[in-house]
């Protein structure tokens, strides 16, 4: 929560390495993918801005300059991750009727994916074990995704109804992916989709 | 995964502790209560059956004796927070119609009593961070739990469905208690109840 709080940046040489294109957008770009990288690889705990700085070929008091502290990297970071839920005021957009299954297919289909699902894994992960982890989490991420969902509903109690949908949806992941449960583990994504469309459909289009 | 992982259990003057009730089944209960104890406080890593066997005031062979390894302690000490789901075929018994309900409330009320929560999170959060608690989870507790509901629902792929009711009061669990997203952790749980009923009535009842 404080702010340092994994020890004062290092001042290689006393300012940014001189790197090729060590500042910039594509320095900011390059420290939010070491970010993703170094918290899935590590977790939230082993995790420094020295690390992430190391990972990006930048300076650690170039990270602390772009992003502030560790949690807040993580909080960025975590963002990023979670882009691919910019679309989904398009899917809210469709037919009303299949809504619930176009969100459930995306979702699945978004932790099918290794490529997205490492990220994901790692982040709840976190959000589980550290508060700080956690509160960016609630904060920044699930909020603004919840709010997204329930801008594009017409249902009573809009975000709550996101939030219950997308707590089955994380149910799932957890079951499915982290502890690996038969039978939802082995299971055909079409048919997990399947099943839980009427779900989805339920919370978020039926008054 | 090892025997002895912890390190060879100290045999203190060479046998089990001379404390009153030192062996028999309440040294047994004694120590699956230290476990529980002992692993919602520490959390999986920092838990050892050194530390088990001081709390419960025996000697850790008797630990190793009743239960084997760390592992296995934890098994059995899950098992015990899980003691509750053995009313479930009960909860199944009574009118079909409101099976929804009934169940949403069971687990909402589990999870609402801070007795029961604590060694609930405590397993939740081992489960996600390491691998040995998940194997226990998912081959001890979650196989019987979902075996037991599936025998007690009529309806085609049991097991698969009570695995998604399941997600879902895991997915509530973790976004109510352990992250504490708004809406869900402030909402009473009683509209919980309401709103989440008819999706198990439907994953456990509707053919």
């Amino acid at each position: 929560m404080t702010p340092g709080a994994d020890g004062p940046a290092p001042r290689r040489r006393g300012r940014p390495s001189r790197t090729a294109g060590a500042t910039g957008p594509d320095a900011r770009t390059r420290i939010l993918e070491a970010a993703r990288t170094e918290f899935a690889r590590r977790g939230y705990d082993k995790t420094s801005v020295r690390g992430i700085a190391k990972e990006a070929d930048v300076d650690a008091a170039l990270v602390h300059h772009y992003f502030g502290t560790k949690d807040e990297v993580f909080a960025a970071a975590v963002e990023v991750s979670f882009e691919p839920t910019l679309v989904i005021p398009e899917i809210l957009e469709g037919p009303p009727e299949d809504m619930g299954e176009r969100l459930a297919r995306y979702f699945i289909g978004v932790w099918e994916n290794p490529v997205t699902r490492a990220p994901l894994l790692a982040i709840v992960r976190s959000a589980l074990t550290h508060e700080a982890a956690a509160k960016a989490l609630r904060g920044f991420v699930l909020r603004r995704l919840l709010e997204r969902i329930a801008a594009g509903v017409d249902v009573p109690d809009p975000t709550l109804r996101a939030e219950l949908a997308a707590s089955h949806m994380i149910g799932i992941a957890i079951l499915r992916y982290v502890i690996q449960a038969e039978p939802l583990a082995s299971e055909d994504s079409e048919k997990i989709v399947a099943m839980v469309a009427p779900t989805l459909q339920r919370y978020l289009a039926d008054r």
